[in-house]
């Protein structure tokens, strides 16, 4: 039976199809946890053969795993039930803008930082900006929705999509929305799949939507001596009146972090510090950074320093770029969540995960798109320390659940996969769960687009950090 | 079996059912055409309420019909099969402002207009502005996605829902999304639901999402002597750098219709004007309006004139909304379409609509929101002439496949309904109707949830304008 598939696939795909161990083991991990081996690999590079390889699939119930630049840090990609992993790294070539229209389209491999430096030739600007954008494929964007720091203003990767080309369980090719920003003809199938962690349908091709590329920015740091009022900045700043176009925090530990790693002299005794840019026509941003700076001032926020050169603003947002790989260079394993609540909640959930540092005895840096929201607890393990790692889980649901509690969300922007899946039924509730299953068993009733994924499965109650 | 169904639904909402002819009469139609019977006209006013009532339609198989004011132009909550009209007009109580998580909550009877002023006391903005905002509810808004002229910069209803509250066709209540701008956990039922045209699930609670409030606007009236040139000056703005907050454009029929019926003193001989709205800070707005200037100079442009005071600037927005009623008072019927194109295909589309008033001998008057493509060929026919009315269905047939061929769409923000269903098919293919049904199957696979839109019936083929 292997070998049939072998050379079907072969038919398919020819040398891009992989099957050595070695190439196979490389496809079993992302920038998250846990490790699984694929029985195949398959580099596509059209959506003929896509369409080929999901008919096959769905006839002999292969399960197919889409992978783009497997920097996703909730397991998105990994191949849990083994089967076929989809590579589409390699499927880079279209990438075609319409000036006229705001439109870029865009075939799944493209980088996200090739579309942001296409769309800048023109004096447009393609909004999400995930911060692994040098790195990570479109592809992989949509099916994760991905969010970025300019989500305060902007939004996310789901706001700028006006069309997909997707390949259907069935393996049929649709297509859905269209090249226009309004369109309300049937379902949205757009935002539907968009998000959906690749287990409603495959994604072959994008319609992105571009808008004029802001003319200027300028960029103040916010320094605070207790954390609590650095979370009521937040609100303040956002209905000051002014729309800032990033607004990102970070804690003491983050900014010592940072400090250790590459020397910014930044505040090492600050309880946080707030990035804030806003973008523009030159002649208003400082005068909004003083409105800001006005309404910080009423509620006893003193010591913001605007940056005075292009040198200084692009060093304060090198410190914001350097948090993920500082922790990571610190030693251990780097677990990063991104429990999202309402802004107002914002410091009750600092106050709860210096709680949880307390009492589980952890390493927790805080940091994150503060304007969203979406803050990124991210935990230093050793994986190896059986109690750590307990006492890992444990902390990671207790936030969990206070998110929830608080009226916010388990993920704001790195999506379910496998890391949070045991967490989506307290979220969505009973009778959410049986609607949202419906539209997977409506759609893949065969269960072979990404399984094992968004969906906890028996047995699944726990923070999923190991692979048994 | 009738009697039965009214002892249940009196127990349910007491003396807001309504059964007399009378009464059930004026409960059959909205802004589109056809004039239909409902068995039951029920005014609720809780989740409770409309639970109770889902689980008899449930039991009994009975058609059920949402309806908020019956603005709907595209037929959204005609009863077409009798059962249950659902009105939520009544249940306009529930209407809180959260200023420091920039939300609103509401039920679904509040009107948009009053959701509006509540976010202006605080100095924040809820962006979706529908022409009918002063009568149309919230719940209208949320089932046919509703837009307006300010999305070519805030974009529609959906992009300012963060969450709802739902009662499925099992009359589970569900809760979709949350608090939270950033939302990654599952399906996006959220944007499913919105735009669904109340046949998914019933919406009884919403959660909006606010901006601050823009400090100022400013605004230019373009006049122009060709039609062409006119289309050709909305991608020329678009990709000046600066984002106008409106964009509203009027051929000579709309500007002659304006004239006659109210006297506002415009250029009757124009081709077409274009109406362009800036907003922010008051100090570069002048500014951005002289970048358009420059830009339209460039493609030889120069009727430009700026509003030089708040009245001035007031007048030119009353033009825009006189539209329509001015077309209405014109006599006859008006049939308002809103095929919307890519921004470089408006010229296009104008000459297109131009060659259908010649070959077909109809009035056809043309307005809309330019920016995001979306224009409103609105005819003027007489209903009791069937030559006529046979005309203006092959017209508006012709202009529907023109609008698909050139990568656009049926409806930007209307709806399909009743008015577009036969052409539903031809936009999004056969396997995407395949995709769009299995949805409509898996969560309501009784068909009772506002049958009789969006899926054309049995025989559906042209326009239906008629009752038949």
């Amino acid at each position: 039976m292997k070998e049939k598939i072998i050379e079907k696939l072969t038919e398919i795909v020819g040398e891009r199809l992989l099957i050595d161990v070695d190439d196979r083991v490389s496809y079993g991990y992302d920038a998250s946890f846990g490790q699984y081996m694929p029985d195949y690999v398959v580099q596509v590079m059209s959506t003929e053969e896509v369409q080929k390889i999901v008919q096959l699939a769905n006839a002999y119930e292969i399960p197919i795993y889409p992978r783009g630049a497997s920097t996703s840090l909730s397991g998105g990609p990994l191949p849990v039930h083994a089967g076929i992993v989809m590579d589409f790294s390699q499927w880079n070539q279209y990438l075609e803008i319409f000036p006229d229209d705001l439109l870029i389209k865009a075939s799944p491999g493209v980088k996200t930082g090739d579309i942001h430096q296409l769309a800048e030739k023109y004096n447009l600007m393609y909004a999400p900006d995930p911060s692994s954008s040098s790195i990570c494929t479109i592809g992989g964007n949509l099916a994760e929705n991905a969010g970025g720091p300019r989500g305060v203003k902007y939004g996310v990767t789901k706001d700028y999509v006006l069309g997909l080309e997707v390949v259907t369980a069935e393996g049929e090719v649709i297509r859905t929305g269209g090249n226009t920003v309004k369109n309300v003809t049937g379902y949205d199938l757009t935002k539907l799949l968009i998000g959906s962690e690749g287990t409603l349908g495959i994604i072959t091709e994008a319609t992105l939507r571009l808008i004029p590329k802001p003319m200027d920015t300028k960029t103040a740091m916010i320094i605070f001596e207790d954390l609590y009022t650095a979370g009521k900045s937040i609100s303040k700043i956002l209905t000051s009146g002014v729309r800032p176009s990033k607004m990102e925090i970070l804690d003491q530990n983050a900014i010592n972090k940072v400090e250790d790693y590459a020397g910014l002299d930044l505040p090492r005794t600050a309880a946080a510090i707030l990035l804030v840019e806003v973008d523009g026509d030159t002649d208003v941003l400082m005068k909004e950074l003083h409105v800001i700076q006005q309404a910080l001032l009423e509620i006893g926020v003193e010591n913001v320093q605007i940056a005075k050169t292009k040198e200084e603003e692009a060093r304060l947002w090198q410190v914001r770029k350097l948090v993920s790989p500082a922790i990571v260079q610190s030693g251990y394993t780097k677990i990063s969540e991104d429990a999202t609540v309402p802004l107002s909640k914002i410091p009750d959930m600092f106050r709860k995960i210096d709680e949880m540092k307390k009492k589980y005895n952890l390493n927790i840096v805080v940091f994150g798109h503060a304007g969203d929201g979406n803050l990124h607890p991210t935990i230093n393990t050793n994986m190896r320390d059986a109690d750590e790692v307990t006492r890992v889980e444990d902390a990671v649901e207790e936030i969990f659940h206070y998110a929830i509690e608080l009226g916010g969300t388990l993920s704001g922007e790195h999506g379910i996969g496998t890391m949070k899946k045991p967490f989506f039924p307290k979220e969505v509730g009973e009778a959410g769960m049986v609607f949202q299953k419906a539209i997977k068993q409506a759609l893949d009733p065969k269960n072979i687009l990404n399984p094992g994924k968004i969906f906890p499965e028996a047995g699944e109650k726990r923070l999923v950090l190991k692979n048994d």
